[in-house]
């Protein structure tokens, strides 16, 4: 069998919001992510080269078919055509199932940029953070360039969308934190093993209702101190900071 | 004086290194961005709206043309039109001039993707690292995807391409430092103010040939240590949390 017409009309579909909803299905591609979306999602459809299965003979999908390189350059969203391609079930994570306590979370508040998402998930991960709530103008971490930033992190690292003040309401004692350009210098502040970090849009920072739940605002110095810079880091590399810092403290 | 067809054919071509090489020069756009480029780049060619020029009388430039918002929508790579677009010589800093000694640079060994080039020069103008050193195969930073990422950090960090192991030759003695699956826990390591910091490629880390100049091996500890990640940092993230652990022990 191989990748028929409608099935790559369908996998090209999925690079939409709005089919992704439809559907409630996401895009994988390459070996490597497939192969670690697939020990924690369900795959409704896979396709790769023939040598590729051969290769990888305990891949399991509702359906799976042959495809050649030519079918699979037709499907694909990158420059190049990969060894496979996969549509995953989105998992479901409800918002109001996230358990706020006893650990860390990320929390988005309106990353715009597919990109930027992936790259914090990827972080997360490496960090040992393992739930992200996004508020609900943050960009979908179902996005083709989200879930191929991730490298894998996806697999890992769950995420939920929903109103930041309304999940936070009721956790007035828990540490949200956040980066502030008057925020306390982070290196002489207390970090704690529990509770939320907040990171804000790229262009507008955190917004002015979440910042209200910010009860530990933050700074990451620059160098020398008080120089004039770049008026800010990129919200990916302030997140690895960050987080980098967090996890410094309990090791 | 209009934006001339002419002259939004000459900003467009400037998206392919080809043109940008054979004129020397790039383009950067938004009032931001190109009102800190003016303080350190000859500016070639400025566009911008007729109520923003008169909103920066100073603005200098060897030609300087009102454009309406439809001409700034044909010449710009953005989704919306910017307020203003500017064409700049490219600086020249020789590779071969670039004083490595009493000071951290940053090296990019093979680093691909232009955003990333431009996140990593935001980090380092962060970070009081003010010269960066890329391997002939890095990214061009005078992509507009790059100058754009640097949010005016161009301006300020010095960049210049060059053989790496040419480069640090003679430099035996000075520390050279990059991230390694296999390297020592930053975080137990002696860290100078002065030396190399070495960024590796997307795909591939840090090449051979490199590596062998690298005589401080470091490693970004995992949370919890040891478990099963993501295999990597993407490198603008690792490049962040290596250069604020660098400035942190200098505060």
């Amino acid at each position: 069998m191989s990748l028929s017409k409608n099935k790559i009309k369908y996998i090209r579909s999925l690079k939409e919001k709005k089919f992704r909803s439809e559907h409630h299905t996401f895009v994988a591609e390459g070996t490597k992510l497939v192969t670690d979306l697939l020990t924690s999602c369900r795959c409704q459809f896979l396709a790769a080269l023939p040598e590729t299965l051969t290769a990888y003979p305990v891949l399991k999908a509702e359906e799976m078919v042959e495809a050649s390189e030519s079918e699979l350059a037709k499907a694909t969203f990158q420059k190049t055509a990969p060894q496979m391609i996969a549509v995953f079930y989105q998992p479901d994570h409800p918002a109001n199932q996230m358990q706020l306590r006893g650990r860390l979370s990320l929390a988005l508040d309106g990353v715009q940029d597919p990109g930027n998402v992936g790259t914090i998930m990827r972080i997360a991960d490496w960090f040992g953070i393992d739930q992200i709530i996004c508020s609900p103008d943050t960009a979908d971490i179902y996005n083709p360039k989200t879930v191929q930033a991730t490298m894998g992190a996806i697999a890992r690292v769950k995420a939920c969308y929903g109103d930041l003040p309304v999940l936070f309401a009721g956790y007035g004692d828990l540490p949200i934190y956040g980066t502030f350009l008057e925020g306390a210098d982070i290196y002489r502040e207390t970090l704690s093993g529990e509770g939320v970090i907040v990171l804000g849009s790229e262009g507008k920072g955190i917004g002015r209702e979440t910042e209200r739940l910010i009860n530990r605002k933050l700074f990451i110095p620059s160098f020398p101190t008080g120089r004039a810079t770049s008026e800010s880091l990129n919200v990916s590399a302030a997140a690895a900071v960050v987080c980098a810092e967090f996890r410094r403290r309990q090791h």
